[in-house]
């Protein structure tokens, strides 16, 4: 986007002019505001309704005292304690500031101008964003039942190519591929050329699929040394206000990420909220749980009410509400719900609803059956 | 740096293999262990002896319950307060994962492989990483009397020129210039020129010089367009575990960096911490008055016991150990006091101490004695 006033256009480096940055939404803070609203429903980001483990919220605490001393660098102890998680050497993980910096990071790695990232239609906004911060040429491919198309993925593939952004399951759409899938798309591509997998949601995904339908990523980073691997504690570990991911891979092509990244790119607490968060896996599996439940809670009003959606293994899912969208939106916004219109992804008639508990699931159906019935 | 195995060593983007990363220090804790140290006094990494504010430690605690959430990816409020404490537009900040993120985001921005960036002999590694992450010319201008060779800085100017990262003061040295000879320094910059002013040790510096001597960069950017003017929250606001700085300048270069970072890329215990350690201008005024006792506490054991030191305006100050400094400061490791050797910025024989409280320097002026007279 060119400015207005723009003295420096001609000094900036090519690919800045060609940036859309992922526009947030106003905080709910302002909206209740603006709408005068007394409470908000909020299932427009995919959180975790339950927060995170107590243990994190008293480690945190603890560890206020040492608010002026910098963060380890290194991520020494979470890292020792993900690698023993994961089965894999410490030389494997680099941390990011959110999984969105390990992913970006790739592409500032691997990719420049004249290079092809390759991700698929409705995929995460931030793979399109990392070829535009890079100056590559992104190449989206036709999603099929609003899912990645390896196939089509695969046939996109030229001398060109560097690197190949996938997500599964996909956000926003909740898509997964299978396990078998997966197998002939890793063995297909060709070694030189990267392939980052993004599993920002697999501990839902876990809990839905069956596991000869499922696969974990990191099974594959020992056989496939192309393979990179994101995670995020932003979902079911319940810690997206603190910012914190990271990737797995080989030796080589993460010590690469982390000669990239900035020293202290991970602040404290998110590393202290992470290793107490990954020690709670009873937590996870309620989480986990909640949510299974949640996704029925809705799906059977949608049913029921004969809204189309799309089947999602994530803590989301999408209903197509027709040319109305935005007008029904508006009046969700006035009943306090605030759940995400994503035209921006292509999707001009749908809305994802991130499931919540049972009690927010509940006031969103009463608030849509209220909007729909006022039409 | 190449790795060992290097199968990807041709995939990677050519600038690379020429990052040098910053190498932080290994964790207080592992040393501890390591050394078998009861307590350890850590004066290595310039920061706030007093932690934060109160009220920051209450306003986090206070937003514990919302960890789930995503943080205000455009920092609403934060800018807002700031933009009234600079008297400047919200439109002129961006905000950073620590005025490092800010800082590398204008070499991101503006300067690619073949172009330079000019920065002083001895000034913060940041800048020369800042260089190589975007495959950029880094040209290293000598220091005189251990700072800022402004005209000789002026004199490296050429046309492949993008950028040009001052500090004032300067970090590890504690050397600063003048007002008179900044404004000397900036009339003479080319305007298509991008300046860095990197006043991280601002609210140290202006207690310690009068106000015809010392400037506020802030004061420059609506004359120099071409004015970006970079300020931390890690030292005198005591908030480093948590990664939060900024940059100021016009609204069109600071679109830019916002175009180029990340949506999230600061975490929300950051934001709110910023906010309430801004509204507590009392506990900056007792930081600076701790930090002059502090100052003049060392200066006067340094000129007792002989020992050539650089004059500063910091919270930390370098001395002369001579050839033996590795063993010395070995020495005050084995006595629980961690201090900075900075061969690194080209300074072997110097060891760079923060200041910490009165009795965290006592605690280093008796160790330092102990040692010098052990030998």
């Amino acid at each position: 986007m060119k400015p207005a006033s723009a003295l420096f256009c001609d000094q900036v480096q090519p690919q800045v002019l060609g940036i859309h940055p992922y526009i947030p939404g106003k905080p709910v803070s302002e909206l209740q505001r603006e709408l005068g609203l007394e409470s908000i429903t909020k299932l427009a980001s995919n959180e975790n309704p339950l927060g995170a483990s107590p243990n994190v919220i008293t480690a945190i605490q603890n560890e206020l005292v040492d608010i002026a001393r910098y963060p380890d660098g290194s991520a020494y102890a979470l890292k020792q304690q993900l690698a023993e998680f994961l089965n894999i050497a410490d030389t494997q993980l680099a941390i990011g500031n959110g999984s969105n910096e390990v992913l970006e990071l790739v592409s500032r790695v691997f990719a420049g101008p004249g290079d092809e990232i390759i991700y698929s239609q409705y995929a995460f906004a931030v793979y399109p964003i990392s070829a535009q911060v890079v100056g590559a040429t992104g190449v989206e491919v036709p999603a099929v039942n609003w899912g990645h198309d390896l196939n089509a993925m695969l046939a996109a593939i030229t001398t060109k190519t560097k690197l190949i952004y996938i997500a599964n399951p996909n956000n926003p759409t909740g898509t997964f591929f299978t396990k078998e899938q997966w197998q002939h798309f890793i063995d297909a591509v060709p070694s030189h050329i990267i392939v980052v997998l993004d599993e920002a949601y697999l501990e839902y995904a876990q809990s839905f699929l069956d596991k000869a339908l499922y696969f974990n990523g990191v099974d594959y980073v020992e056989k496939y040394k192309n393979l990179l691997v994101s995670r995020t504690f932003s979902k079911a570990y319940g810690l997206a206000s603190l910012r914190i991911g990271y990737m797995v891979g080989n030796e080589e092509t993460v010590q690469y990420l982390n000669q990239m990244r900035e020293p202290f790119n991970v602040n404290h607490y998110a590393q202290v909220a992470a290793q107490n968060a990954l020690q709670d896996q009873a937590f996870v599996e309620q989480v986990v749980q909640l949510n299974q439940a949640g996704m029925r809670q809705l799906v059977n009003v949608f049913d029921e009410l004969d809204i189309a959606y799309i089947s999602s293994i994530g803590n989301f899912i999408c209903i197509d509400l027709g040319e109305k969208v935005l007008e029904y939106n508006q009046k969700l916004l006035e009943e306090g719900v605030i759940v995400r219109p994503i035209a921006n992804y292509g999707m001009p008639q749908y809305l994802r609803i991130s499931i919540g508990t049972q009690v927010e699931n509940q006031y969103f159906i009463d608030a849509l059956k209220k909007v729909l019935q006022a039409n």
